[in-house]
C-alpha cells in the first residue's frame, strides 16, 4: 500500500507538555502513542526512513538525549519512551513550526529520494499542519493518518484533518488503512 | 495606531472566482472591497508600502495588467476593478499557497525596513493563513482584520482567525479598530 | 547533445553598464551576444524553456520593458537590443546576486520538470557564479560555454570557469560544442 | 573592534582531510589553528556566540563527537582535537557548500541578534566564499580574517578574500588587526 519513495516524519514528539493545556495534550497524544509505533515498525521492516523533527527547546542542538532529558517528566514519558527513536531514525531540530522551516529536511527527502510522507506527531493544527503545507508546497504527496496526530481540542484536529484533506489533497486514513 | 515600519500585503485578489464554490468566494470577497480600499488609503496617506501578491494562473509573468485580463469576467469584475493596484504599489506573484514561498517578499520587506505587516485578501483559510504563518515564522508582528480576509466558509474564515490569534499572536481587530 | 529536460538562462543581460568599469564589462559582453543568441535559437527550434533573471534596478517589477527602458543607452543598447525575450520567454526579476535567492526561479524550473541548466550571461565571477553554486546546491546539472559568459577581468572570468568546473562540475565547452 | 552583535562561524573543520589534495588543504589548515583559537578566545571573553558549522560526513547528525570521531586521523587530529567546540558553541551540520543552505543558521543567528559575522574555516574558495556570499544576500556585515581561512592552493586562497572584500565588501584584515 506504501510506496517504497516514502519516509514517516514524526513532529515534536520530545515535549515537557508543561504549558497551558500541556495536559490536555498529553492525553490526547497518549492515543497516538501505538498507531506511530505501528507505522514505526512498518517502516522498519520495509526499510522506508524515519525522520523524527523536533522543537530544541533553545538547546539549539539536534542532540536526542539532551531534548529527551530535558522533556522528561511524569506527564511525558509515556509518550516519549516508547517513541524513542532507534539508532538508524534522522533526528533534526526546527526552529519554528514547520519542519521544513530553517531545517535540512527538504535536502535529507531529496537525497533519500522521497516523494510521498506519512505525517505524524503534534499538534496536528500547528506543527503538523504548517508542515504538511510546507511540504505540498514542495510538491509531496501527503498521508496524515488521523489516529497518529494529536491537538488539544478534537475540533482542532478535526479541522486540521480536514484543511490537509481538501486543501493539501492529503489521504487522512487512519493507520489500519494505509498499511 | 499603526506604526511606521508596517507595509500592508493584498494577497490573491485578482481572481477569476471560476472553480467550484467560487461564486461563493466572489460573494464574501465583495464584502472586504472596502475594507481593503480604506487601508490602502491610509497607507497611501502615510507612506506606508502596499503590495500585492497574487497566483500568476500559469502566465508566470508578474503584470498586473496580463492578470488583470486574464482573471476578469462578470463575477470577479466588482472585485478586481476598485482594488487595482497603484503605479507606486509593488505586484508580486507566487507560485505557491504562501507569499512568501519562491517569492521576493521578504527580501523586499527586509530592503523596506518593514517589521508589521496587515495581511488582507483571500482566501483566510488558505494563502492567508499560509502567509501569515511563514510570516510569524520570519519574526514579522501581524494584523489581520477580520472584516479584510474572506473565505468560501464563514467558519473556515472564523477558524483561520482564531489560528492567527492564537497560535501566530495577530491582533485581529476590525479594520476601524486598527486605522 | 542537449537533454529534453533543459532550460537556457539568461543572467543579468538587461544592464545600464553605468557602474566602475561598466564599459569595459561591456565590452566583454558584447561578445557573448551572438553565442547566446545562437543557444536561444536552439532552445526555441527545441522547445527547451528560456528564463531571463536579472536585477530589477530599484523597480521592484517583473516588467521587461520597464527595466529594458531604465537600462537603455548608448553603451547598452548593441547589447540589450538582440537579446530582448520572446513573447514565451520567462522573465524573473531576482533582488540579489543568485537568480535562486528571493526568486520563484527553483518552483519554475521544477514546474517545468527542468534537470540540467544551461547557464549564461554576466557577471561570470558574480551572478553567474553564485547562480550556478546555488543550482549545483539544488542538484541541476550545469552548462556553462564559457563564449556566453562575460566578466570584467578575463582573469575573473577564467577563474569562474574554473570553479564552475572544478567545484560544481558544470561542463564549461563552447556553445559550439554544446550545441 | 568588534561590534557587540557579532558572531564567530568556523566552518567545516573537522575534516578527515582524505580526499584528492587533502593533505595540502591539512598543511595550509595547521596554519589557521591558531588564529581560530585567538577569535575563539576573545569571543568567549566577550560573550559572543561561536557557531560551528560542518559537513556531517553521511551521519545526517548534529553530533560533534560522532563526526570528530569519523573524522580524526593522523592528519586531522592537529586540526580537529585544538579546534574542539565547548560546551556553549553552537553545532549545526550542513548538507551543502553553503552554512545557510537547508540549515537553521539564519533562524539562529535572527535569535541572537547578530548583525556581523567573522567568517573562518575551510575551504576558503569553497564552503566559505558560498557561505559569505549567502551571507551577504542576507545583508551581514562580513569579516573575514586572511589567516583564518585555508584553501588547496594559495592562488585560490587570494582569490576568494579578493573576491569577499571586492563584491560582498568584506573586510579582510588579519586576525591581529580585527582584536
Amino acid at each position: 500500500m506504501i510506496p517504497n519513495d516514502t519516509a514517516l516524519l514524526v513532529i515534536d514528539i520530545m515535549n515537557p507538555f508543561d504549558f497551558k493545556h500541556g495536559e490536555t495534550l498529553a492525553q490526547h497524544t497518549s492515543k497516538i502513542v501505538d498507531p506511530i509505533n505501528s507505522l514505526r515498525r512498518y517502516c522498519m521492516k520495509h526499510q522506508l526512513p524515519t525522520i523524527y523533527i523536533n522543537d530544541h527547546y533553545e538547546l539549539w542542538k539536534a542532540d536526542y538525549k539532551e531534548i529527551y532529558k530535558k522533556c522528561h517528566n511524569k506527564t511525558s514519558d509515556p509518550i516519549m519512551t516508547p517513541l524513542q527513536p532507534m539508532e538508524d531514525d534522522y533526528f533534526l531540530i526546527k526552529p519554528k513550526h514547520s519542519a521544513f522551516y530553517g531545517t535540512a529536511l527538504n535536502t535529507l527527502l531529496h537525497h533519500l529520494s522521497v516523494k510521498n510522507l506519512i505525517i505524524t506527531g503534534i499538534a496536528g493544527n500547528i506543527c503538523v499542519l504548517f508542515t504538511a503545507n510546507d511540504a505540498y508546497m514542495r510538491e509531496f504527496n501527503l498521508m496524515v493518518p488521523g489516529d497518529a496526530i494529536a491537538s488539544v481540542s478534537e475540533e482542532d484536529n478535526h479541522y486540521a484533518l480536514t484543511m490537509m484533506k481538501n486543501v493539501l489533497k492529503a489521504k487522512i486514513d487512519p493507520t489500519g488503512g494505509i498499511l
